[in-house]
């Protein structure tokens, strides 16, 4: 049996370095990739390779590999870059400002380029895993994909012959409509399919295709630690009484993690929980190797999301059992996959981390310091906000115990007060529906908060309810209060 | 002719006194009213008046008037409350923390009560036109008495006659279901009725009807400042330039503007705008009396809002001709009005007010000094999040000079630099659309701080620099800059 063919139809088929020729040097390119994975490939490494004097504004999907946050970055190819980074060249270059970084929300970023002024897009740069005269195949993530092919002038896809053909199984391509003739999504259920796995262009668009044979680079996940094994039982415990007590998990319950390794941990150690006979379905933006397990065991009934990050590892046994998974899983444009209207509809449970949090419940996700990014926002506030119940869940320390992550302000907000629900530690949960911020306080306090910091945060606590208020903060002290 | 009929059938009609006496002492009261109108008036006095020693838990629509949030309060009935007050004897309580109070978001308050674990309800004492042995029609404002009435065990209706029984053709009301099957709210345009305006409960659960005859004592506006003048010219322009150039704006714009004074200047002013040959839509949370104008001049197609938040002279107008008004105004449930699904969909441009804002764009709406709340976030966050356009509009000062709304770091922190796309003050406009966090700061310097605080913030942002960082902060003197 001859495979499917990669590239189908007279298509203008040229090698990298030609078709980078083709970007202006200050060009605004869009790209693939979400969850480090189905990132172009070749294209930007030629961008860096070459002797011009770029200085390209790139919009990804989500985060990327190094061909673009590294070998880009330190080519001194970008002006501008959206709306994500997760590699350190990337990081140091948004620091020092070399690059001007904007970290934005997933779920409306496609909005943004749309009509919200965020950018004017020239071209754009896909992975697939096949194309024709008129569609292409995404690769291992779909992210932003779909829009950027219909918003930027021009096209170029690589077409990846490392991934396989029949990631095609995955993908449900469904382009929401643009204000004030949106339609709602007609998505009812988080494994229902409501397109196709192609995505369609104007052929006058496609100015050149690409052949690369490259896997991703994509995340890998270190060992689940001993706090994140004490994370992952108390949010179990949690979790185990809520969906007892909530009347929208009575037959099923809708999860969703962050990505990351103490997500991906969280995800594998649900297998252990118990939720009697309910349906167990996943609705987020990232599939990790912690959900595989669950996939295999008929644990989980069904999983959205936007993006296959997975290990090295997690891939290989993924891609050996392609249209299995498929049955269960499906990607979405990352507008869909996040979408306020979706979360909500669904009623999801949604377990996301953070850099810190403090007594009152603010959440800073992003900033070191309130001054350092790391990452980025990514598609945390898109779930935090919409979902019915939001966790953060966090270690109690950083930096080996050296730096408590319950602090009495954080220097960055991210998520407010007004959209956590719980905080969960290795030390326990502290549930904050319905109390006020000085209830707030105590809980954090008592049950989140490193036994080493707890009389300091209660100092300062003290000392802050001296001059009264109903989120008492003593300004002086809020970010200097450990001495 | 005999004026229709406001309480049909036999119901349980009693004296406010005997109606609240069926209250239990530590009851959670969920009632009537958004933007200090159409809240119960006699069953909250009746409780503030009786010598039983009351711990109640009161959960409002939004805002309400003195019988609850001044009477209650100073008779010391209330030990919780949410989500918002705006009322002094309140606001101290809160402050003092003799009532724990929550800020909480209006469009998804319902569902915190539903299956949130907000509170677990009693008895909701709703404010009517009319009432039958199934039926209630709302006065002045829907809020979430749709939802309150659904959840709560008991129903108490006060019938009030001085509020128009015509009152009826402004409601639509539709109850959207829980998660996992929740449909998407089935409406395509501001001014579309997708419900009835009846208001359905069980027959059982009506334990009392109470007949007053007492207006709502609503929002005083003051006069317009020549800030707020100038805040609307440069609003205006920008809002001009805008719609020519966003491709949702090319047949209609939606419009969505906060309450208060600030609000309803800058809703009147905008019937000097020039938006060519464009409808203009209102999408919001409140009428307020700057948009009967616009009404009356046909210059606005529509209006949706959740109450008729008026100053006493609008009722008077409102009043006097409200089939006509009720013509092309709407009100709908909060959970509708406020909805983040059709804020997406209709692709609104919000205006919300602000205490202050800091130079990277993050919002404080609520806390004086980070510490002492105002009133309470309200609905701003809905629309600041979800809007196609979001624009925070505020005096550049406070204090009458002294003291700058233009901050290095807000003390507290309701809306993100993710959510804000627009800085409006007296001095001008910032569009921090696709900018990042140091362009951004030197945008809002340049162009929204007073010129009496640019040297100091620019003097702050110059040590801050020295420290490096994507949004470069120094800790030590983040909220000692003025000196």
């Amino acid at each position: 049996m001859t495979p499917p063919s990669r590239i189908e139809g007279d298509l203008p088929v040229v090698d990298a370095a030609t078709a980078a020729a083709g970007i202006d040097a200050d060009a605004t390119v869009l790209t693939s990739g979400f969850g480090s994975v189905g990132y172009p490939k070749a294209v930007p490494l030629a961008l860096a390779e070459s002797d011009r004097d770029l200085s390209l504004t790139v919009v990804s999907g989500g985060s990327v590999g190094k061909e673009i946050d590294v070998a880009l970055v330190e080519a001194d190819a970008i002006e501008r870059r959206f709306p994500y980074q997760a590699r350190p060249p990337a990081r140091e270059a948004v620091n020092d400002e070399s690059i001007a970084f904007a970290d934005r929300h997933i779920a409306t970023l496609a909005d943004e380029v749309a009509f919200g002024g965020l950018a004017d897009p020239d071209v754009a740069v896909v992975e697939a895993v096949a194309v024709g005269a008129d569609w292409l195949v995404p690769s291992t993530s779909l992210g932003h994909t779909a829009a950027w092919v219909e918003q930027a002038d021009e096209l170029i896809v690589e077409v990846n012959r490392a991934q396989p053909r029949d990631l095609a199984a995955f993908h449900d391509v469904y382009r929401p409509e643009n204000p004030p003739d949106r339609d709602p999504v007609p998505l009812s259920e988080p494994g229902e399919r409501i397109g196709e796995s192609r995505i369609r262009f104007d052929p006058e668009d496609l100015t050149a295709v690409v052949e690369t044979e490259r896997r991703d680079e994509p995340y890998e996940f270190r060992d689940p630690t001993d706090a994140d094994g004490a994370i992952a039982a108390h949010l179990r415990e949690f979790l185990e009484a809520e969906v007892e007590r909530s009347p929208i998990c009575t037959d099923s319950v809708r999860l969703q993690f962050g990505v990351g390794s103490l997500g991906n941990a969280l995800m594998g150690a649900l297998g252990d929980a118990d939720f009697g006979d309910r349906d167990l379905v996943y609705f987020g933006e990232v599939i990790q190797d912690g959900l595989l397990d669950l996939l295999d065991d008929g644990r989980l009934r069904s999983a959205s999301a936007t993006s296959l990050a997975l290990s090295e590892a997690g891939q290989d046994r993924l891609f050996a059992d392609a249209d299995r998974y498929a049955e269960d899983v499906v990607l979405r444009p990352a507008d869909v996959s996040n979408r306020a209207a979706l979360i909500d509809r669904m009623g999801v449970i949604a377990v996301n981390s953070a850099l810190e949090v403090d007594v009152y419940g603010h959440v800073n996700s992003t900033h070191v310091d309130g001054s350092r990014v790391l990452n980025g926002i990514g598609g945390s506030a898109d779930y935090t906000r919409n979902a019915a119940l939001s966790v953060i869940a966090l270690p109690s320390t950083a930096a080996g115990g050296d730096l408590s992550r319950v602090v009495p302000m954080v220097p960055h907000v991210d998520h407010t007060e007004h959209d956590v629900d719980a905080v969960v530690t290795e030390h326990g949960v502290a549930d904050l529906r319905g109390t006020s911020p000085r209830e707030r306080a105590r809980l954090l306090i008592e049950n989140c908060a490193d036994p080493d910091y707890r009389e300091r945060l209660e100092a300062y606590l003290d000392r802050a309810l001296d001059g009264g208020g109903h989120e008492p903060h003593d300004l002086d002290a809020a970010f200097d209060w450990t001495g």
